[in-house]
Formats: C-alpha cells, sequence, structure tokens
C-alpha cells in the first residue's frame, strides 16, 4: 500500500495535517516545461480553506515552496519537490481518538492497521489537508496539458440533493462558463439553495456532500489501452486518492446502465475531416482508449464526517459503547473545494497517460 | 499503459479473441496455497458463454491448462501460467472494421492507438473473452480468500432498468441466497421481467445493460491504505478492466451524495466484542482501509455495445459517414455472465491488498 | 519479488524446467514492429542445448510457439505470449532434494522459502532453461533494436582462467569478428585451450566458469537516467536474472579502481561532427545514461554447480551431514551457451530504456 | 527513468547540489519502528564531507529535517520525507558546462536528455551530494535492521590499487573491527599508503578511485527469489545508484570464475543445529535467494572524475575541441566517504526484501 501513483510519472505525497510541513515529489516531468508558479497560487487558491462562510476557518496561505526540479522557471529534467509548511495547527489534544474513534474517519481502521502508531493529530496522514500536495502536482500537470491544448474542468452537479440546471453538461459540445469560479454551477437560483443547505447543515451542526463533474477536453484519440491500462481504471485510481470520493462513473455512467445499445453506442460521423460521435455516452473513452471526445466522468462526494453533533462510538479499551462529540474546525460542505481537486488528480493521470504514450 | 495488475501480485493477461489462445501469468503468489481446478472449472462456467437464451451461442470448454506453478496441487511459489484453447473462432472477415469502426467498440480507438496493426478479429486484445484469464486468476483468488475466510458474492441490482426488489443488500448482514446462482436475483418476478427485457432487446436486434452489486465478507479491518494505496482505487482499477464497465461505486456511492453527514456516517457499536457499525454506508471501508464490515460496491455495466440494428458509422479511408449492421454472434446483455468476472476482479484486488498487508 | 523486469515493457517469465511447458508474455511493445520468426529461432539456437560435446545431453527444439501479440508478422500492440513446450523432460526422481540440498544450487534456499512446496524437478523455476524464455524476450528486443541501428554482442573473455587474447575488446572501435559464432573468441589457440580445459572438467566430474563482454553499438546518447534510472542498475538488473551471474562491472569496470583520475576520464573528441570520446573507460554511460559510445559491460559465470563429483551436503530432516553426488544431464560449461542470452537481457533493457525515453 | 526505488518500499530521491535543499520521502515503512535521530546524525557524519584531509573543504552539517513520518520516536505509518538544507552553496558560474562538458561528469550526457534545461550547479541532480538523501533512508534502514539482527559494514579492500592486507574479509566468520571507522582498512600500514596515494594525487591535481567490500550479516535465509526478483539484481540496482560505482559482484563473484565448480560450490554442514555453509564463494545468496550465510559483495568506485589538470573536452556550440581546466572543490577519493553510503543503499535493498517476503 502507497501514497505513490503512476506509470511514467512517479508522484509521492507525504505529511501531516499537524506535521512540520505537507508536500509531493514528482519525478519522470520532462526537462524544459514553463512553470508559471503565480498561475499555480492562483489556482492553490480555489483548493485553499477559509475563505468562504461555508468552508473551514482554518486559514493557511498554501503557497508550496519548491526545493527542486525547477529552475529558472523550465523543468530541469530532476525531480520535482515542494513542501507547504504548516503554520496554523492547532497544538490540542487528540489523544482521546486512539480510544474512541469518529464515525466516518479513518480513526478506527488507522488505529487497526497502524497499532496506534499513527499520527491523529488534524487527521495526520488522512487528512483533506493532504490534498494540497494533491493540487500542486495536479495543477502543475494542468499548465502543462493546457500547453498541448487540453483542458481540465470541473463543475457541481448537486450539493445536498439539489442539483444544479442542468445537472449535467452536453457531452459533446461543452458550455463551461460559471459566474462564480469558487462555485462552479449553471443556475444563479440552485446555486443559492445549495448554499443555504451548506448553511442550514453547519447551523445544524450537521454537513452534506454532492456529485462533482470533470470535463477533460482536448485529450487526442489513442491514449491508454485494454484492460487493467484503461483510462476510466487509471483515472478513478487517482480520483479515489481524494478523501471522501465514495464513486467514480464515465460518460453516461450508471444512468446508462438501463439503456439500449442503440441509444448508448455513439454514432461516428465526420466533422471538419476528423472523425467524432455525435453522443458521448461513453465520455470520451472507448475500450480503455481516449476517442477524442470530450472526456467527462462524475465523482460522489459523501458529506463530511466531521459534524458537531453528537455521535455513537465506543471505547476500544474499554469495547464498550460511548458517546462521542467532534470539535474543531470543520468544513460543512467540502464539494466546492473539491472541484480542483478532482481537476488536479484528473490532470495527473491524463499527463501520465500522455507521457506514458510512446 | 500496460495489462498488468498488481503490488504484490503480478497479473498478466494476454491473448487475442481468435488467436491461438488467451491465458495469463500470476506472479508473487506464495507457495504451498491449495488449488481445486475442478472447483474453478464449476466457477469459469459461470462466465462461459453459450449457456442460456440470452448469451452468445459461442460455446467454448474454456477449461485452463496449467502450464507452471501449480504442482501436485498446490502452488509451488514459481509464477502460475494458464491457457485457453480458442477452438471455436470463425474465419470470417474482418477487416472491414479497420475501415468502418463499430459504435461503443474499441475499433476506432485501437486504430488510431495501433495504427492498422491490431488484431481485430473477434475484437483482439479487447474482446471480452479476454475476461475468461481474468476469471482464471480471480477464480484462484477467490479460492485462497475462502481459504482465510473472505467470501465475494456478485449479484444483480437492476438489467435494462428493471431493478431487482430489494435492488440492494443488507449492507450490515447481507443475505446472499440466490435461487438460480447463474442468475443472482432476489425477487423471481424481476428475474422474469428482466430475462423478457433481454428476449425482446434480442429479438429487436438491440441489448441491455445493468448494474452489479459485490458484497465480499470477512475481510479483517486494516487492509488498504490512505490516498493512492486507497482500498477503493485498488478495488476500482481491477474493475475497470472489465469491457463494458462504465461505473463503480462503494457503499451508499453515489446515493450517499444526497444524505446528510449525520445520516451519512456510520456509528459504531461493540458486537462480540468487536468493533462493528450499525450501518454500513461506507462500503466497508474508512480512509482507504478496510473496516471489518462487509465491502461493498455497484458497477454499471453499459448494454452490450455488438447489436444487430443498423447503425452510423464512418469510413476512415474515405472519411464519409458509412451504415453498419454488424455480423457475428452476440450477447444481448452480457450482466449474468459479468457477475463472475466482477467477482474475480475483486478478489485479485483483495488477495493482492491481504499480500501486501506486511 | 517477482519474475517480472521492466519500466514500459513488462516481461513475465514462467514455468518450470520439467513442466508442461516453459514461456513468457511480454507487454508494452508498441504496435507495427516487424518480428523474423525464422532468425528468432536461430538465435535460441545459439542457446540451445545438445548441439556441442562440451554442452547438456538434452537436445530441445526449443521453438517458441507465440499465442498471442503478434499478426501477419508484426506486433499487434496486444502482449506478446509464447511457450515452448518441455518435451524431454525425465520423469526421474527429484524427491530427495528436498531433503539433501545440492551445494551451489538454489535447492537449499528454495526449501526455506517455499517450505517444501517449490517444484525441485530438473531445478523447477531455478533452472537455467529458464533461460530459453528469456531470449525469445530479448530475441525479439534485438531485432526491434537493429531496425534502429543497435546491435548487440557478446564474446568470452575467459574460461577456466583462461583468458582469449585479446581478452577485450578495443572499446572505441569494436571489433566483432568471430571465426565461430557459438564460441565467440578472437584466438584460435586460446579457444582450444578453453575447450580443452572444458573437456578436462566434464572427464574429472567438474566444471569451469569463465567471463562474458558484451557491446551494445548504436545505441543514442540520452537513454537511462540518475540515481535508480540509471543504465548501468537497469542493466544489471536484468543480466542478473541470469542464474550463475556472480558479477557484472561496466566500461574500465574493477580495472578502473586502480586508475588515476587522469588516465580514467574519456577525453572528449569531435569525430564526423559528433561528440566521441577518445577512450571509453566510462563503458558509454555518464551519469547512468549513455554517453553515445559504445555501451560495454562484463559478466562473471560462476562455474556450473552441478558437478558429478562427490560433495558434501546435509539431511535437512536429519539435521546431520550427509555425502551426495548428484545425477543427471549437466553442462560442464555454460559460458558459450550463456552469451546469447546475456545479449538477450541486455537488449532488453536497453529496448525498455528506449521506449521510457520520452 | 527514475530516481524511484523499491517493491514495497517506495523511496524518492530530489534535490540538486546548489538548490535550495535536498531530500527524500521514503514510503511503506510499517508503523511502530523506533527511530533514533541522534545515531542516523551520527551515520550521516561518516558520509559527511569536510572532515580530512583528503575530502573536499565545501563543510556542511547535513543535519536530515523531518517533515512527515515519524511521531514521538516512531514510524507512524504515513510517508516519511526529510530534507536537508543547502546552506554552502557558492554561487559561481557554472554556465560554461553547458558548451564544455567535463570528460566524466554527466555534464554532456545530461545536456543530451535534458536539452540544455538541467541544472548544472554543482552538479545538479547528478552530484554525489544526493548520496545524502540517500544515507537517510539508509541510516534508518540500517537502524530497523539491527533491531531485526542484521548488520551492513563496509570497509576498503583497495584504493589507488593498493590493497588492505587481507583485501577481503573471512566470508564464513568476518572479523569487522577497524581502528578507524571513517578509513575501515585493517593493516595501517596499507592504511598509510593509501592515504599517502590520496594525497599525492590531490597535490598532483588528480583522483583514486578503489574497492569497497560490505558484509550483511543476520540476515535470514530465504530472501529474495529467482529471475528478476533476485537478491544479486536488487542488490546491484540500489548500489548503482551511487554515483562513480561501475561494478559489483558478489561472494567470490569474478576472481570465481576461474575456479572448477568442486572449489566454488559451498559444502553444507550444520552448525548449531542450523544449516550453514564451510565456505561462502556464494556470497550468502544462492539463486536469487539469501541462504543464511554472511551476504558479502564489493563494489568498484571509479576514480573522482573533478580533477585539477587540464582535460581535452570539446565545445558543444562551435563543435571544435576545447580544452579545459575544472574548478571547485573535489574529493581526490571519495571511496572512504563512500563506505557509509554503500551500506546505506545495500540496507534499503535488504530492508525492502524483508518486507517484501511474506
Amino acid at each position: 500500500m502507497s501514497s505513490v501513483y503512476g506509470e511514467h510519472l512517479k508522484l509521492s505525497i507525504f505529511g501531516q495535517s499537524h506535521g512540520s510541513a505537507i508536500g509531493m515529489t514528482l519525478d519522470g516531468v520532462p526537462a524544459g516545461l514553463s512553470v508559471d508558479l503565480e498561475a499555480l497560487n492562483v489556482f492553490m487558491q480555489r483548493r485553499a480553506p477559509g475563505k468562504q462562510a461555508y468552508s473551514t476557518p482554518r486559514a493557511e496561505a498554501d503557497c508550496p515552496e519548491f526545493l527542486s526540479g525547477i529552475v529558472n522557471g523550465y523543468t530541469c529534467g530532476a525531480p520535482i519537490a515542494a513542501v507547504i509548511q504548516n503554520t496554523n495547527t492547532k497544538s490540542r489534544d487528540y489523544s482521546n481518538l486512539y480510544d474512541c474513534p469518529r464515525p466516518g474517519h479513518a480513526d478506527y481502521t488507522a488505529q487497526v492497521k497502524y497499532k496506534g502508531y499513527q499520527d491523529v493529530a488534524g487527521g495526520g496522514h488522512f487528512s483533506g489537508r493532504l490534498t494540497a500536495p494533491l493540487c500542486i502536482a495536479g495543477g502543475l500537470c494542468i499548465q502543462w496539458l493546457k500547453q498541448r491544448g487540453i483542458t481540465v474542468t470541473g463543475h457541481i452537479c448537486s450539493i445536498a440533493g439539489i442539483s444544479d440546471i442542468p445537472a449535467r453538461i452536453d457531452p459533446v459540445r461543452p458550455q463551461l462558463q460559471f459566474s462564480d469560479p469558487d462555485f462552479p454551477v449553471f443556475s444563479a437560483q440552485a446555486a443559492e439553495k445549495m448554499k443555504k443547505a451548506i448553511s442550514d447543515a453547519k447551523a445544524d451542526g450537521d454537513s452534506v456532500g454532492g456529485v462533482i463533474e470533470c470535463v477533460i477536453e482536448g485529450v487526442p484519440a489513442g491514449l491508454g489501452g485494454p484492460l487493467f491500462g484503461g483510462l476510466e481504471g487509471k483515472i478513478a485510481q487517482a480520483i479515489y486518492a481524494i478523501p471522501a470520493v465514495k464513486g467514480v462513473d464515465f460518460g453516461a455512467g450508471f444512468d446508462a446502465c438501463g439503456m439500449p445499445g442503440s441509444q448508448h453506442n455513439d454514432a461516428f460521423t465526420i466533422e471538419n475531416n476528423t472523425v467524432r460521435t455525435i453522443t458521448n455516452n461513453a465520455g470520451g473513452i472507448l475500450g480503455g482508449i481516449s476517442s477524442g471526445m470530450p472526456i467527462i466522468f462524475r465523482v460522489g462526494i459523501k458529506p463530511t464526517p466531521s459534524i458537531a453533533k453528537l455521535q455513537q462510538s465506543v471505547s476500544l479499551s474499554s469495547m464498550e459503547e460511548k458517546d462521542l462529540t467532534v470539535e474543531g474546525r470543520h468544513d460543512p460542505c467540502i464539494v466546492p473545494r473539491a472541484v480542483p481537486v478532482v481537476e488536479a488528480a484528473a490532470a495527473i493521470a491524463i499527463f501520465d497517460a500522455l507521457l506514458s504514450n510512446y
């Protein structure tokens, strides 16, 4: 079991929520790719906490500091390493989590796996904070993909069961303009309802989840492969690294399961002397290989497990049931902040597939 | 991009639908595990074609022949290799597929990736037939998991939009008895409706898809890990190797996205001096690590792309649109036969996780 | 621990000496590479046993049968699988090897690792026979390298302490013509002495080893990388997969350790508008990366452990010392047959490095 | 090509000689292993520069700063990340190295591979300074091996062609006491000669190399495996990551190539109810698997390529020959400082093999 991802790239993510720093190393990146650190910081800010009413008040700059791999604005071929100092850690006592695990969290499973040696402070290595280094790697990949005409865009399909209108984009000709890039939904009305649901959950000491859709445009046909080399599996593996993800489907996905084949099969056509499909139920992937159509997938995000409400847990020492109230700073809904994280993970998968394609 | 899977195990699947043989090598299996070849053949038969009205008439024995790795009924520590001879290949002319790709198939994307050198006969390496060697590997892993008290059971949630009643099992105390193991649904009435939908599709030259749920009981708490080492990603990667899979979700999955956290979080309890959860929305995985509760996930299977109906395709040589009628022997619905394949892929993932757990 | 090699390629070797077949799968090969099966068989014959007075009388055709991955003389992009049937296995009783391990063989270490479940017949998975599938994979890579102007040539430096004259080739402008390609030495006189040493060893129930040098010409500058990505480590890892190899050094190698830097450093020069070095003590690799000069390394082959002489072993059941006489068909010297195996392993490493170079 | 090593462990090394920091991440380490940071610093000091007359005057503390993975003196199961700040970098102008590569260095090959984007300052990612993070990882592994009764000890066999007396240890019952742990040779007289050769080389603007032998005691029988899983290949791959290594052999190694099999085969015997061998020409590895005897291998270190003497190089822009004088702070001999680096690399390989052994 490891925190390393990639075939040609090797991405390693490290750090614990309340350790001295978190970070990543990214190996296998070709030399000579330009890096725009300012653009990266702008991207990182989309994930950063503390900006909005509905997100955790833990505010950190989250500016990556690069230790290696970039010289004068270009990759130099050596592994890229970057860290983010943990500046806003609270020296609260977390030790009760060893005995009384929080429902929906990794406390219990980490206790079994790491036998009490795991770092529980702030969630340790399981913290959503570890998605920051994922965004460093992904933010870089997004830049390098963009230089090849490939864009990665996520948006919110639903929060707390409230769907955007439309809930999904046009998979053939995606229109991806959003008035608020920090809350990318099409309908202002739906956005209001979603935000209210988040506020209500917060007021209630509760939390909500949602669904994110991600669109990757400009991927050339021919990336990926059959069986274990398929793009779906490769993307899914990257996306499932994001804590709180419990579902990933591609194209029409689970909705396709009730369609007849004659409806689901995407008929081929020619546009501007290019092979395209009239519909895109396949989500841009056929036989595990990109078709040149937009790659589209959805990600199901469970409601944040950290809630203020009283919950039932157990004491692992006495093996008896025990009530638990979780303290700390929590997002009542991580879905908006998860949008750039999904984009980051997707970009890493696509960039790796691109490099693996001889 | 490769057809190799695993961290501790290394599974390599090879063969083309109409080549001389298909097969697999499985490396990293400890020595001394007993192998019941008869039980494996029984398992293989659940995937084998030609048994039922609703499946392809291509009938092959599909008995694996073991070349190495097993001595006197026990693994010997050396890589296990097994092949299945392709006996029932029809020497039809497939060459038009290079020019006129079938909608919903890998013909077009393979043409781009392999530049016309791919084997198109019967779908080549993209054929559903390649799930037979997956079932050899998975069938062995199922036996070895069973020897450790772990069982893997799939069932059909829905076909053609017709849901079983209930559509999902009880995730806390799964009851998994099915009257017809080749068509595992709870409700006889639902089964009839599903079978009729398949027959109707067949009569109509069409096809249907469906949803499979898989339950893994007996997995000890502590398998998997955070980030890229998570069990969800590991299982999803194996499942997405199955052609036609377009969605995978865990536990309450996409349905969980509308729940509040207070409902979704699984409260801990003690039963028989063991930590369990009262509900199992997490599907047995917390923080990427098994919790000891049943591992539960759903798999969305798209409708079989091979349909007899006239479809629109293109000619890649003339770059013009062109009507296409696909000939050959096709399953109007692969969902029932995909159930053991899902079990096989899941078993490989879990057995690999078990071996990777020091 | 696995029998899988490669970064971009994935080579898996399977089989036991006296199982039904041995073979290999090679994944990650691009589509469209031509394959000359006749040339491959000619290459395989260089390794095949039974041809000469000094090699084992076990004579097998050792013609690979391809199951997948090659269509009409070209790779199709799917994994290549090939097997060699084991036709000449003797059903001798090998069971005493479980109790009384042969000195110099893997019998004891396999017994500890595989707890008595290992296949000991003919050496099982540890047999030198497993170098035949290595030669299938390597023989293919040699063809594909040749198509890119890269040649791989091994020759014998010494056998039984008798050195060829010269013992090493000119590393800057290698001359690699040998009168007997099955016994590639420069000096006919040295060849006679070596053959006599082999015959003497055979008559004496003993065995001899030797040193092989391998030269790879035409490798473009720029393959490999620093640290764990270095070509030396990559080649060494492939070469050490050959049973009986106990040493690998590059360029001037161990002989360089006594040189001053001013002598060892290869001065740069320009020839035909190309950067070259005047000497080639580096063996064509600087900083783990190919320099464009011939890649040169030596391989130390220990004397064949199978000897007819009485040896001292132990009984693992009674834990007492015990005399042992090893029966069976043995090579008194495997060095000549190991030459193509070294070429094969080197070719696999270089072809993998070539594919991994974006 | 990557800077990542390991099967169960994943070690990633990053940094450039004159970047802001160098470091490593080590993933896959079990939780609950104790870490003695003071002992690690003592180990690091053995590699640190600036201590002796014969090493580079670049003096840096080289104390690793741990960012993650260790809590209260124990591993917590999360990836371990550590950095060393580069404090003593000189802002010299290195830009001429892009045009005029130093003989024996990676300047030319890096230029070809990275197309001028590589970091040349101080050798960049190719610098011997990158062995410091290797020593962090290896120093930790040495501690964890020691906790299991396994010790790793290197010593100097020869420098500048001057052999220690004896040049090699007794491979059956190694005696490894050295009066000067920073210059581990048996004979005080030989040590003096070696040191004089280093001083002479320095005075002459030249450099010298040497041979290191490494002994690993206490490794249980059964680690490793056949073919690509062999311990020799695994260790060699780790050792070849050390810049300047050009040869690795095991046990009697290249010296064994002239022995008859009857002399080379290590006869088995029983000592204290344990299977051992009377000699240890195999260097503790049979069939790629540890035998329980001391694992012994030699490492050939080329003379430091950085010398003050005038050398011939070329101008890559004008493609003409050009004289070159290399400036900077150089070790006339890195062999003594390479001893702990060899130990570190070996420890990483063995600890990985130990974890990979189910």
